[in-house]
């Protein structure tokens, strides 16, 4: 009785057929390093990446080849999107902020053949050229950013590789079981894990993007991706754009504060994508200079949290809602979001917030549970906290070709994520750390997150992080790290951070006042979060007294 | 390197399961007979769902046997949804409106081992019972309806089936492409042919139903589904309501006119859906008392078209939008969906309308083509007519145990729908006609949809159907029968048929005023369109004079 229904395998090409088919006179625009911007069409779309699958053909790229992207946001990387997993090979998308030890070590542990390199970020690979004896090529794409120091030897340039290439590719047949992308976590111990995505997955997860409860995605939304396409995937914005047919609007090279501000309302995007930090200070240049941001309806934030003030910053201030997202790049990444449910419709206003500041309901294709320190099931009644481990279609099973990393990989099919969290009754997920970030003194737990939400309350506060330092008496104790605004408006003492605290910390949770320190920037790691690691070393050394 | 994402299989249980888990305080109402409401949730659900299983269990169900009802729309039914093909079996949905011929046939097409019946439709059942060797038991749900005249002898009565069977069921292991769902066509021509459906294209199909451009259902909506659960699984409503944790309200047996009216009102229902006609009775009745439906805000319509008139009423009088939809039980049914392109968001009232009339533009996962008399691609520039034809993972590859009804299916996978249509430059395919209903006078072609359109702009009329008249010198004519609304403000004289015509049609596409008759109804079939099979055999006797 099998096989009454279509044999239609859910891949990649489809996704781009569609566009092409039902929205070809949609736009894709692109904003250069230079400022200028490029405009092109999803029919254009689809004739580049026709060209470069046999750009790429000709270089000799077979199916289950990596190819690799050192790229910023713009419609070449896009084509790229498309046109490697097109022909059955993996787009390998590298985060070039990593170290040049973690770069070295990615890029040959994947193999890639050829990398395609933005020209402003050039000068990183030609450092380490020598040092990737399976990279047969660069191929250079110029996006009128500065000058490289250097470019590597091998190089091509993008846009006559396109040239020289013919009109109408080929599509071989695909299973949707074949792995289409591959993008590595940046590990705070050990050496980056690769998470190898499918046509399937990849799918999957841009339909996801798409649900009214997930991410919402519909032709009408003109989408900003403002996190980095090579952060697993840039949220898989870019395939549930196309899938939709929406517009995308691409802001090149980590653009922020005022030219966001102004492609934001230039193009009259309604929907943007980013960690916290991108939107805390366009807030904060929105709230020096007026710009017409009215389509703009929603941000949506993952990555870390969103603090209480972003969410209500942007909602009183300018009518946008911030909502809540979480994701690794274990889960592709779209794990859980948190959309006000239809019981909190009516509820009071601090309700409501109360559950979007949680990271929300897992998505369609997600199932959760909460394990506890001998991995049983605990209930899920918002106050019970365990680690979170998550199940589904899009979720990795494994690293790459890294068998002894597979602690994460529970024997009955669960990914454990490493994240500490509660779940409420009404299904809301709330992370509370990582499990690495709790505090524990004295055998008790302190919540760096709850502590960081908690000093981010002050008026005059920037940014702030929460880590253990090590101490002989308790194990642990809470140090606190502030950036203040330099507001005058707003200055901030260290015991008004104490006072903020106590009204919501018990007194054994608190830090001493010792332990408040006023810094000028906190260091973060190559996707742009707080680097706790390098936190916990400088406070694990005795005062330089 | 494959398999490095999860195996989590496109199943019907996880739809259920994450019902349970994350919205198990949600409501799932329905209407008896009598007018009373039953209510209970979706953790209730889950358990009933598990005795359920356990009871077929008990019955000797097996993976792949067929279990079939002949029920209304209520919260039973929705139990057998997800129990039936939990356990591998297959639920066939029967529309107990058709012919006791047509019941008998797919009855023993499909070797059906349990029919579970509605006590207000068991009469049927009860004059058929000798005929249908296959079916073990009836299993009988008191819908509160009015007494049949007879029940068949084999029954039992479901409340006491499941008070007799356990608490928690195992559930087994399923594969996405094996079997859950079967739905015959109620052919006009040949025996019905059956549709088989899977774990794989409904878990998709309910997902579409959940995106922005497609379904847009969500767990916010407060969703009614007026389309029968025998038609094409209620348009697959009941799944991705659970699957999105959406309240579900069920009308019952055929609940039309007033009673709907309360219903919509009392529920504080949010979208509904039907063929056009329910909604066309609703709106006399809206239109005659005053309700409180200011939370509905969609009318999803498929079936058969909806009318100029019927989406300006509801858009003019209440604010609501009727959104057109088209599909079939060969595509699961959804196919197209005619939402507004923002292309067309600034564009004058009337050509938003004129977008919306038309069937819409094919949801992700339906691909379209429009086919020429000898099988050529037609262009897409709104003109060119072809017969439509769809593919995807939802879309019948082929009919179930019956492989002499395969013309529709070509040799490349596709499916041809009979449905003559164009497609415009924005990707909005338009019906013109079912293939056999277009009128072909001297070889020329009239579209009989465009004629009932017209004639249903006059606002005495409340039904109109076209059908080809046989005749000598022109081979066919067109024939006109109008039911009026029987409005004294409002009469229809044959002439005012004919000057509203000559506007929009040519001379020789214009019907004789004899052609023109009034008549009390028009013939429908079972799943409520117009029978044309039938007119056309009126038609085709010589008048009785």
């Amino acid at each position: 009785m099998n096989g009454l229904m279509m044999d239609w395998p859910l891949v990649i090409p489809q996704i781009l057929r569609r566009a092409a088919q039902f929205f070809p006179e949609k736009a894709i625009v692109s904003r250069w390093g230079d400022g200028t911007r490029h405009r092109m069409t999803y029919a254009d779309l689809e004739g580049r990446v026709h060209r470069l699958m046999n750009a790429l053909r000709g270089l000799g790229i077979q199916p289950g080849d990596r190819v690799a992207t050192c790229a910023w946001n713009h419609h070449r990387h896009l084509e790229l999107y498309f046109a490697v997993p097109s022909l059955g090979a993996v787009l390998h998308t590298i985060n070039f902020r990593l170290s040049h030890e973690q770069l070295r070590y990615i890029i040959n542990h994947a193999q890639d053949r050829l990398i395609f390199v933005d020209r402003s970020v050039a000068g990183t690979l030609a450092a380490l050229e020598t040092d990737l004896p399976a990279v047969e090529k660069f191929i250079v794409m110029d996006d009128r950013g500065p000058e490289p120091a250097a470019l590597p030897r091998s190089t091509m340039d993008y846009e006559e590789l396109l040239a020289g290439a013919s009109e109408r590719a080929e599509f071989p047949p695909l299973r949707e079981e074949m792995a289409a992308g591959l993008c590595y976590t940046s590990a705070t111990t050990g050496d980056p894990k690769g998470v190898l995505y499918s046509h399937r997955s990849t799918f999957l997860h841009a339909m996801a993007g798409c649900m009214v409860d997930g991410g919402a995605m519909s032709e009408r939304e003109v989408a900003l991706p403002a996190v980095p396409m090579f952060h697993v995937n840039a949220w898989g914005m870019p395939y549930s754009c196309t899938m939709t047919g929406a517009t995308q609007v691409f802001p090149g090279s980590g653009v922020i504060g005022q030219p966001l501000a102004e492609l934001l309302e230039a193009e009259r995007v309604t929907c943007a994508a980013g960690v916290p930090t991108i939107w805390t200070l366009l807030y904060q240049h929105l709230k020096e200079k007026r710009y017409d941001l009215s389509r703009l309806h929603t941000i949506l934030v993952g990555g870390s949290a969103a603090s209480r003030a972003l969410m209500e910053n942007y909602a009183r201030d300018f009518g946008i809602r911030v909502l809540h997202a979480w994701g690794m790049t274990e889960t592709s990444p779209i794990g859980t979001m948190s959309r006000l449910k239809r019981a909190l419709e009516d509820s009071p206003e601090e309700r409501q917030l109360e559950a979007r500041l949680k990271q929300g309901i897992p998505v369609v294709g997600v199932e959760a549970k909460l394990l506890g320190e001998q991995g049983e099931d605990l209930p899920w009644d918002g106050e019970h906290v365990g680690e979170l481990a998550v199940r589904g279609p899009w979720i990795a099973s494994s690293y790459y070709n890294n068998p002894q990393a597979g602690a994460a990989f529970t024997a009955d099919g669960w990914f454990r994520t490493g994240d500490m969290a509660s779940i409420d009754r009404l299904g809301y997920v709330k992370l509370t750390d990582r499990k690495k970030d709790l505090i524990k003194r004295k055998g008790e737990w302190i919540s760096s997150v709850d502590m960081e939400n908690a000093v981010q309350g002050h008026p005059g506060v920037l940014e702030a992080a929460v880590v253990a330092r090590p101490d002989e008496v308790c194990d642990e104790v809470a140090a606190v790290l502030v950036v203040t605004r330099d507001d005058p408006n707003h200055p901030v003492a260290a015991q008004e951070i104490l006072d903020l605290l106590s009204r919501k910390f018990a007194k054994w949770q608190l830090p001493l006042p010792e332990d408040i320190h006023f810094v000028a920037a906190l260091p973060k790691t190559g996707v742009g979060k707080i680097d706790k690691k390098v936190l916990r070393k400088m406070l694990a050394q005795p005062p330089a007294n």
